[in-house]
């Protein structure tokens, strides 16, 4: 018997027959014996629909309303549910993010969860109730209800995880795990049965939309081991009650991973820009000046490169935004530009981050010198580089995305079972 | 400066513009210095969706569930709502059952309203803001969503005026107020300006759907002056913010009635089905042996007529249920006719019940006789009759049901101005 917190998305609860399918889902693991909460979110499409809505009475709207407005998509798929698990014979509730309640911070519309009291959920697992928990939402210190901002469903499940000491936290998706690459640029990608948390952090963050990254912070922090895994099997195929290896990817602590291999997989993020400042005056308190403003105008700057120039007083500073912020970027960089000093600004936008990931790289010399040797041999120019300790980042031209993938993917053996 | 409650239905914030719509409405009051709380439905046709949804799940559904889901609809216009009156200005929030809270009995699904607390909305009414409301739910003893019933968001607006000793309670919708009887069927109708609760109890009850039944009783009860009214004149038009004549139906207490008429409206009832048993033994307990059963079933029994027979031992009992239940009926009387004990029974189905209503009958004698003349006149079958202080109730066939409406509105003197 243990404790497991089930999580669907949208797309597995997107009509009744969808819903209907969840419940067995659930239905198996009480059969069990185990204890079971559930946690939702909105039927998929409801929340655009909400959020149209709100956007099109006002375009500049009170996070609060949004709120109230949008978290109705939740409360009524987890009745559904609830509905869905009482006509095959389990006893189950739903349970909304105030009547537990998930307490959040105030910042409506993009919360964080500060507090879960678990004893209500606990006390009724004791009783062979079934929880249903609506993601994405909480209560927040207004006595009003809070979201945590769009995936936030994921965060929710692993945090409801985390209070009630789960032993597992699954994510049903519409995929069926976590894989070595992008299966639709390189169809050798390989299904992942584990990966660690830190790898998965940077997975998530660098594109591969499995997760939100809030939500394996969490597990990380919390160390609750989390499957990644399809709700679109059939929920009584062979193997997917099996405790401990059910099909999907587990995302777990390091030492939980015995055969741990030198790369783990390939990301890669689309639509960086990259903005070059010529000829920068060298001096105390540049970078500030430069990133401070565009800080300030909720800008995210990532890859940073600064060469110094000839003469040594002045530097040339690289940068990579998000190219949907590109416009915007160049507006604040020519506003503080006799603050920061710089003879000319270059950009260009539509270039791929690609980056290689793997804790083995802590303890292997060579890891970037392969990447950057396999590049150089299929004539893909390297624009930036940037490294930690389990990731190497590489910024390149657009066109060359898919090729830098499977070039790479290919590299450090990853299309080998 | 007063303090208005406005109450939209479904059909009033149906979409965008509608709920834009309703804002100017709240803007013209809130303009003239009143305090407003409003009322909400759920868009038009997002309740039968849910419902639908939920039926779909399970026939025979958990009503805490159903709450849940269903409630949701309110959750949403009035978050639009509130964000449509802060975009032109007004500052304004909304607020769900559970929040206030609106607290009632546990009867899921069709709760009653026990208590509100309107301290809350009452303190920033002095900070000037404008308390959006769901209608149609609260929370109920298990701290969970209890909806009213369909309809009950009349019931809500109210409740909501009483808690908060509103000098209005303004019920806009998509008539322009209550009619003399139902234009549809009598052009000639007239636009009521004032009735009083009992009369308006009578109309409701007996078919003029412009108020739920129950949300009259508790106006009467709290003496809550309501305003019938349309939610689809231009807001600004002129009059539309007369304090003391809006333009509409006032249902208020009789003593405000100056000139009261003898007549106020002539009410019908579609679809009644008339039961007779015959020569029924004619000994205690008979009525409750043949009702008792009934109600059992859920068969709402109207009109009861009971005629002693020829030789006194035995009566014929002769009585109006809903045609949808007829069957039903049928079914129970033949269950029970061994305990009742009678010779036969006789049914017929598609009947109409028309009745003349005014608080003026208890004082003038001859009201009665009147409409009996005037239906004979035009060679009218009465198949029974039922009066009550203030309404006589007659029951004749479905296909006089136009003519014997027209023929009392006009014998009465209604048609006039």
């Amino acid at each position: 018997m243990a404790r497991i917190v089930m999580k669907f998305g949208g797309t597995s609860v997107a009509d009744i027959d969808r819903i209907r399918n969840v419940a067995r889902h659930v239905k198996r693991e009480v059969d069990a014996g185990h204890e079971v909460a559930v946690v939702v979110s909105a039927m998929a499409g409801k929340t655009n629909e909400l959020v149209g809505w709100a956007r099109e009475v006002a375009p500049l709207h009170d996070a609060r309303e949004y709120d109230a407005i949008v978290a109705s998509g939740e409360q009524v798929s987890a009745g559904l549910l609830a509905l869905a698990l009482q006509s095959i014979g389990i006893n189950a509730r739903s349970w909304q993010g105030w009547q537990i309640p998930i307490k959040t911070d105030s910042a409506h519309g993009a919360a964080r969860i500060s507090d879960i009291d678990g004893s209500d959920l606990i006390r009724r697992f004791g009783e062979g109730q079934v929880a249903v928990v609506t993601g994405f939402q909480g209560l927040a210190p207004d006595n009003r209800i809070a979201t945590l901002g769009r995936g936030g469903s994921d965060t929710s499940a692993v945090a409801v995880a985390a209070a009630l000491k789960a032993d597992r936290c699954d994510i049903y998706t519409d995929v069926d795990g976590v894989y070595t690459t992008d299966p639709r640029i390189e169809p050798k990608a390989r299904r992942l049965s584990k990966i660690s948390f830190e790898e998965m952090l940077e997975m998530a963050s660098l594109g591969a939309k499995v997760l939100q990254v809030r939500s394996v912070e969490l597990a990380m922090v919390h160390k609750v081991r989390t499957f990644v895994r399809s709700s679109f099997e059939d929920p009584d195929a062979p193997g997917m009650g099996d405790f401990d290896n059910p099909p999907g990817t587990l995302i777990c602590d390091e030492e939980e991973i015995v055969e741990q291999q030198v790369v783990t997989g390939i990301a890669y993020a689309k639509d960086e820009a990259q903005i070059s400042l010529r000829r920068v005056y060298d001096r105390p308190g540049v970078s500030a000046g430069i990133f401070g403003p565009l800080a300030d105008s909720n800008i995210n700057v990532d890859m940073i490169v600064q060469n110094i120039s000839e003469d040594g007083s002045r530097t040339d500073m690289t940068f990579t935004v998000p190219s949907g912020d590109l416009d915007k970027a160049l507006v604040v960089l020519d506003k503080a530009r006799e603050t920061i000093g710089f003879d000319a600004v270059q950009s260009e936008a539509g270039l791929v981050k690609v980056s290689v990931i793997g804790i083995g790289m802590r303890s292997h010399a060579g890891v970037a010198a392969t990447a950057f040797k396999a590049l150089a041999e299929k004539g893909i120019n390297i624009r930036a580089i940037t490294t930690s300790e389990i990731k190497i980042s590489i910024l390149i031209d657009g066109a060359y995305a898919e090729l830098a993938v499977r070039t790479l993917h290919s590299v450090y053996g990853l299309d080998k079972q």
